[in-house]
Order: C-alpha cells, then sequence, then structure tokens
C-alpha cells in the first residue's frame, strides 16, 4: 500500500517535472528573443550563442523525457495526473522543435548579413511576427503552469494572425524579388526565417491544445478554434 | 496479483498497439505516395484525395493517443513494455506531421499545376527525393515492427542524401529563378514542395532513433550518425 510519504514524493516528482518543462520553455524563450536579436542587429556572436546553447534545450528535452519514464514506471499515476505527464511528454518536444527553429533563425541570420548585403527596413514585418510568436510560446507555458486551459484560444487565434502575416511577408518577397532578380538568394533566405517563425506558432498552438487535454481531458487536437473555445471555457 | 490472464490481455493490448502503429504507418505511405503521382502527373483528383484523407491519420494520431494512455493507467507497463508504449506516443507525432507535409504537397499540386503553367522534367530531382523519403519510411516502420535497431543506420545515412539533395534543388531553383523572373511565384511553391520531402525525412529519421531507444534502451537523439551506428549494432 502507499504511504503518506509515498504520495508526497509523487507530488515532488511531478513538480520537479513540471518546473523543468518551465525552464525548458524559459530557455526556449530567451533562444527566440536572441536569434530575432542577431537577424535584427546582425550580431554575429549572438547569433552563434543560439546556436551553441540548441544542445542545452536538447539536452533538457532528453532528461525530462527519462523523468516521465521514471514516474510512469514507479509512480504508475493514473487520471489527471498521468494526463500531466503524457502533457509534457508531447510538450516537451514541441518545444525542442521551437528551439531548432530559433537554432535555424540564428544561422540564416548569419548566412544573411553576412557580406552585408541587407538593408533593416526588411525585418519589419518578420520582427513583428517574432513579437506574436513569443507571446503565444509565452501563454502556451503560462496555461500549463497555471493549468489554464482558456490561454488556448487566444495562442490559437494568434496563430491564425500569424499564418496571416506569414503569407504577407511570402507576397512582399516575391515582389522584391521579381522587381531586382540579383536579390533572389538573400530573400530566399528571409523567406526561410518567415516559414522558421511560422512553425513556432504552430507548434505552440499545439501546445495549448496539450494544455487543453491535460486540464479538461478532452483531445481537440485537429478540431477547430470554435471547438476550442467551446471545450477550454466549459 | 496479476495472473495469467492479466498477462495475455496485456500482450494482446501492446500487439494491438503496435498493429494500428503500422496500420497508420501503412496510410502515411500511402498519402505520401499519392501526393507525389498528383504532383508529377498533375492528378487533382488525387491530390483532392489526399488532403481529404489526412483526417484519417489525424484520427488514428487521436486513437492511439488514448490506447497508450489506457495503457499505462490499467496495465502499469515497466522496463521495456514502457519503452515501447512511449516509442509510440512520439512516433505517432512524427507519423501525423509526415501526413501534414503530404496533404501539404498536395495542395502545393493543385497550386502548381492550376494554370497548367508547369512542365514536367523539373519534377525529376524532386521525385528522386521522394523514393528515398519514402524508403526511409519503410525501414524506420520496418524497423519498428521487427525491434530492429540496425535499421536506423540506413535511415539515418540516407536522411543526409535526402538534406544533399534537397540543396541541390534549392539552388537549381534559384537559378531558374533568376534566368526567368516571371517564373518565381511558381519555382517558390516548388521549392516549399521540396522542402515538405525534406521534412518527412526528418521525422523518418526521429522514429527510427525511438527504434533505437525502444530496442537498446538508449536515447540517441541529438547524437551523431556515428553514435548511433555504435549503438544500433551492439
Amino acid at each position: 500500500m502507499p504511504t503518506e510519504h509515498t504520495y508526497k514524493q509523487f507530488d515532488t516528482d511531478l513538480e520537479n517535472m513540471r518546473a523543468r518543462v518551465l525552464q525548458m520553455g524559459g530557455l526556449v524563450e530567451q533562444q527566440i528573443t536572441q536569434a530575432m536579436e542577431a537577424l535584427v542587429n546582425a550580431d554575429f556572436v549572438l547569433a552563434d550563442q543560439v546556436i551553441s546553447n540548441d544542445h542545452l534545450v536538447n539536452a533538457l528535452e532528453v532528461g525530462i523525457d527519462e523523468d516521465c519514464a521514471q514516474i510512469i514506471a514507479r509512480r504508475q499515476p493514473t487520471a489527471s495526473d498521468l494526463r500531466m505527464v503524457m502533457t509534457v511528454v508531447k510538450t516537451i518536444t514541441d518545444l525542442e522543435r521551437i528551439g531548432d527553429e530559433a537554432a535555424k533563425v540564428a544561422r540564416m541570420a548569419r548566412e544573411i548579413h553576412q557580406n552585408g548585403r541587407i538593408y533593416q527596413p526588411k525585418f519589419n514585418q518578420i520582427e513583428f511576427m517574432g513579437t506574436i510568436v513569443l507571446e503565444m510560446l509565452h501563454k502556451a507555458l503560462d496555461g500549463f503552469a497555471r493549468l489554464d486551459a482558456t490561454t488556448a484560444i487566444e495562442v490559437c487565434r494568434s496563430d491564425v494572425q500569424v499564418d496571416e502575416e506569414y503569407h504577407l511577408v511570402l507576397r512582399n518577397l516575391i515582389t522584391y524579388m521579381m522587381e531586382d532578380p540579383r536579390t533572389i538568394s538573400i530573400f530566399i533566405d528571409i523567406m526561410f526565417v518567415a516559414k522558421a517563425i511560422e512553425r513556432m506558432g504552430d507548434h505552440a498552438k499545439n501546445m495549448s491544445e496539450y494544455v487543453v487535454y491535460m486540464v479538461k481531458g478532452k483531445d481537440v487536437r485537429h478540431t477547430t478554434v470554435e471547438e476550442i473555445e467551446r471545450t477550454a471555457s466549459n
């Protein structure tokens, strides 16, 4: 029979696991912020830092996955505790992929600025996309920390906005390329930066959908924004 | 105490879960094959079929996730059984994302051919990439079915090849665009097809890394191809 001590230990294990997810989330937020700064300010030192810090994100993913397997094996969680562990397993995969995209942005920042080829104003829209995505990630992590499913509503709405911005950016970049074909290479690099940011948004959306599952016990992936709103606010 | 009956039921549950993963894998293979056919033959009917079948892939992901949670809650697996369940949870996420990319290729096929804008030969390289990626997925699923970690070696090597092909395609497309800027839009669509296929390769690689973890009990994500070779063949 589990003793009171066992229960306490279980709560501590779950609490530690949650804390590590939030630590990983904070690191990934920092990676995005710095990757965007590196891009906008042509800061090579910062770009290199983001690229070399990616392994910290990866190590956290591997470590937290181990924690989850150990909690399942030793503590045999059920119901909402099990949902939390499953949510963590999924969440850290998306966090790690956001980290990959941030490192990709940092690598593109190096590429784009390598010959001092680019002029500032072209990054306004991309910066704006980055700001929205950072907010989305922050809200998804906040929902996870406070067991608050309603944050998913805002995150999913913002994802629609990011997709729209992305298509605007794409259209503008194509116009620039057509105006001056010598710029094609560089604008394709910038296009892949926009794509990376758009994908970060998708991952943040996934994370907030897992929070709805964790809190409400209902899987809302592959449904509509309206369905997520209904489930999250019930 | 678990009875013999309980053990048998547990084995059946695990077997069913594995069978559903392979069913999902087969469906995703078909989605890729048909999306590539739709692209190369300008087949709109097939493209629409791939797009509308994406929900079947999604439904399998959600269903298998439920199975996994139930197996953990009711059967409390440990050691290699637990590793298998964790592997399935991760694998189906990647399978679902490959399915998304296949649907994206089908949507791009529609877009690319809508005005009969494109001539055949440009797809040779892309088709070749698609063939390699299909093989990678097949080997990853095969490794999963036969608990064979060594398939990961070939899958990881092929992923390097896909990345190289992808960069060749990118370079060629940029050359075409520079030669005739009116083609920029269309070649950017084709670029995103190449990108989608390259990502399928990444996901297949992830899947084969999970197989190594499942069989060998060692997490080889974020390591080198050499490290994966060492672990898989030991």
